[in-house]
């Protein structure tokens, strides 16, 4: 059953558990329901880490294997500290993750071994915009490209169509492309 | 001098620097022109990671002090190996960051000395939009809330001002809440 197992992990994605998580969520909708969290807590000036453990899906609360955290900060030049990548950054850098992983789920399931991707994502902002300058100007980003370099055993075709349909169902993408209402609640002392 | 460097290092903010740098993209807007950019690279199924280092911005190309890395992954229960958090996880830290880091600067600025700021972002996303399996439900969040516990000399009516303002002018707030334009460019062989 070597071949077996081998066709089931194609491009280190376990398609029969792919395939039978699509059931069970067929089956019962509601367990797709998921909440993701991050804690954040600020440490001095531009500097501050966030703690990434819990989420809640299929029914009930769940941790990470691990604990993770991570540190965001401003460079010197952006009158930081440099002691981890602006936000902004982690915004490009979940991204390409997204697009990444759904590139392989979906190539595994249509059948094509990935042998190589990669990826830049890049951002063009006016801080114009943030330093509060010029009110024609936005905040975020004015616009993002990413280039993929894709190497598999498929045509060309078949491959672009697989960066195409990760793209049709990327959360990321769906969340920087458009609306996410969000709401913030202070409590202070 | 010494009160005067600690007044100008409030919340651990160059607020001299600060000002500084106001006043040199105010009499050069072009020098706000900045590109930020990730670098990812995939490793088996759902698991790859981000290299960030380089950057534009004032004029010239820029690295970091540092190089960072990021691995994401998807947890078991989500057909992955928990290499990592979720792109979307990611997401949420990225937002937490850049609502804190302005708050810290915006209070600095307003000679609001802060003691403490934690926050949590949570994001509500249901999967049958990315698993396909309903057309009415999007990929990504469906809303998200941040919870913020911040502490200062200041009352709260004021604190809660600040955390305001750091809301209109952060770049991930806005790139979240409104649509960012992103091209996918796509190189196979």
């Amino acid at each position: 059953m070597t071949g077996t197992v081998t066709e089931s992990a194609r491009n280190g994605v376990d398609t029969a558990t792919l395939f039978a998580t699509l059931d069970a969520v067929k089956a019962a909708p509601q367990a797709a329901k998921f909440q993701f969290r991050a804690d954040n807590e600020w440490l001095s000036g531009t500097h501050n880490r966030s703690t990434i453990h819990g989420f809640y899906g299929v029914g009930e609360e769940r941790t990470h294997e691990r604990t993770f955290q991570f540190d965001a900060d401003h460079p010197a030049v952006l009158v930081g500290r440099d002691n981890g990548p602006t936000p902004v950054e982690y915004v490009l850098h979940a991204l390409a993750a997204c697009l990444t992983a759904g590139l392989a789920n979906i190539a595994a399931a249509r059948g094509v071994r990935l042998t190589e991707v990669r990826s830049t994502v890049s951002g063009d902002i006016d801080l114009n915009g943030i330093l509060g300058l010029n009110p024609d100007v936005r905040n975020g980003y004015q616009n993002i490209t990413v280039q993929f370099s894709v190497k598999g055993d498929a045509p060309a075709e078949k491959l672009r169509e697989i960066v195409e349909q990760s793209q049709a169902r990327s959360a990321v993408y769906d969340v920087i492309t458009n609306q996410v209402p969000v709401t913030i609640q202070v409590t202070t002392g």
